[in-house]
């Protein structure tokens, strides 16, 4: 039986560089400004998965196995811009979302206020995007910039859809691929380019994280229902509950006949008091939506797992390969 | 009697480019996403004083007079970037101070929602950036991404402070730095720097944007409480309103006896119903605090005249030299 093995295991061939990000991160974002520092310190007191660092090490060294020659400093900037920029576009989906908690701790606008949380939010993204461009590398700035546009693009594009009970499916993949996949492909083609790969190698890369983003997006979609509330660090339901239809209920609005429809549309406006989420769960069980999600999600690990037979076996690829089994295998 | 000029007359010199300015702001904001798009129509449907704009072709223009050689397009780009990065904190900063007008027509939050303007925000701040690195200048790119963090620590710094009723004039001082004058000084640079000029001038325009942008934020916020609504486009009072103290009324502070400052403080904390807004405009008045802030403002005038010495007479120079009489008469 295939185990699937923790982050901290995964990440073992990068460990050494992981090790050093926090205090990069730090420094990116040092301000002699006592609020700033204040909510970053807040923010990242409880580190993420540190996925997106992860990939862009991993792109980084899949060539070159783990005695590379690329400049340490260069690419552990990259990746510490990586996850600031997505901290940055957490701490204002959060006050899209109206979300109470993230990572276990409150959020930003709710300990603080949601002009804190704008303020904040902006600093990050600008710090993220002066530390992309002193890394010196133009091709990752292009693609960097270009990326940032999208996912804000997907974000307004999902804020547009919120309430559309009548949202499909391709509508919805176009929006993660936006908002999600972009990213994440942004970042492991970067440690590519960082490297120093051909542009048909770094390519590569980017379609593989594009595929990983939309596994990982739709995954995270299936939590926020299935989910244990402690492990995934965020208020279960919340998608649902702010009007953003996901994979699983947009599954099950199709399958449904209508009157089970009817009553999943008035679970949908009316929110989840008494006891309407534990409904909404057993019919998303009932018609086995959750496992559809999971099902289109293990099709698009597939996918990202093609994308590296271009790459001769080190201890990167494999990194990435055990990173897609971990998408699916996740519970936080 | 000296005569103030109109906008319109002062930008002559660079009314050519101007025209095409608005064309080359909506390419770069397309987007198939509709209800960015219709944010943005909105939005732009007032288009502002296109000050930032004209500063950049001002500081092109300066030392090669209209024939110069740079290239249009990216001169363009360039006036197109900072009028959108401007825009994208126009629309945070109304979210920030719950502001219901800009330009006489609602603000995105108030006609959309908060989430909106969030999201369109960071879109016009992503497309600036990246505009600003199409345009292919390092230095140009190096210094806005710099000056995009520091405009935020100032609006971090102006939210910290606010509803502090104790705020110092050097304090003050600090903030509008940081929020207005370093992005009007980018501006002017980033011409100068387009233009090729020698780092020592294109420092001179720096520091004549700095301290144009010192002195037309001291006058911006004395219009907040002596403009005409109409012309000013604004709800007057808003920052008093908001808690944000500006100089007129630091000022005031400074100069009253107790019994005086207990009656504003009461004003400040209690808002501007029960006609306090007049009785508050009385007390500036009495105290001569808004002629004192003017005063201030005419000093920052007269520190950016003189950076404009370095430079030979030209179109250009003379357009920066009508703009700084203008940015003290101005009532909008």
């Amino acid at each position: 039986m295939k185990q699937t093995l923790s982050l901290e295991e995964i990440y073992v061939p990068v460990e050494k560089q992981l090790e050093k990000v926090p205090e990069v991160i730090f420094d990116i974002l040092a301000t002699p400004n006592e609020l700033t520092h204040e909510v970053i310190r807040h923010f990242f007191s409880r580190p993420g998965k540190f996925l997106r660092i992860a990939l862009t090490f991993f792109g980084a060294l899949i060539e070159k196995g783990e005695k590379s020659e690329i400049e340490e400093e260069k690419l552990l900037k990259l990746g510490a811009a990586f996850e600031i920029f997505h901290s940055a576009t957490l701490i204002h989906d959060d006050i899209i979302d109206s979300a109470f908690v993230r990572r276990n701790i409150p959020t930003v606008h709710v300990k603080w206020n949601p002009q804190v949380a704008v303020l904040v939010g902006d600093y990050l993204h600008d710090r993220a995007l002066e530390a992309i461009f002193s890394v010196g590398n133009p091709r990752i700035t292009a693609a960097f910039l270009k990326t940032a546009a999208t996912v804000c693009d997907g974000e307004i594009h999902e804020l547009a859809e919120k309430n559309n009970f009548n949202l499909k499916e391709a509508e919805y993949l176009r929006i993660i691929e936006q908002k999600t996949a972009s990213l994440i492909a942004c970042a492991v083609e970067s440690g590519g380019i960082l490297a120093g790969l051909e542009p048909e190698k770094s390519e590569a890369l980017r379609r593989f994280g594009r595929a990983f983003g939309m596994a990982f997006q739709i995954i995270d979609d299936c939590l926020d229902f299935t989910g244990e509330e402690h492990e995934f660090g965020k208020t279960l339901g919340a998608d649902c509950e702010a009007g953003v239809l996901t994979l699983p209920l947009i599954r099950l609005i199709e399958l449904v006949d209508e009157p089970a429809k009817s009553e999943v549309y008035k679970i949908f406006k009316s929110g989840f008091g008494s006891g309407r989420f534990e409904t909404l769960k057993g019919l998303l069980m009932e018609y086995g939506t959750i496992d559809y999600a999971v099902s289109k999600a293990r099709e698009w690990t597939e996918k990202a797992r093609l994308e590296l037979s271009v790459f001769p076996a080190s201890p990167a690829r494999t990194g990435l390969e055990r990173l897609l089994d971990y998408v699916l295998e996740r519970n936080r």
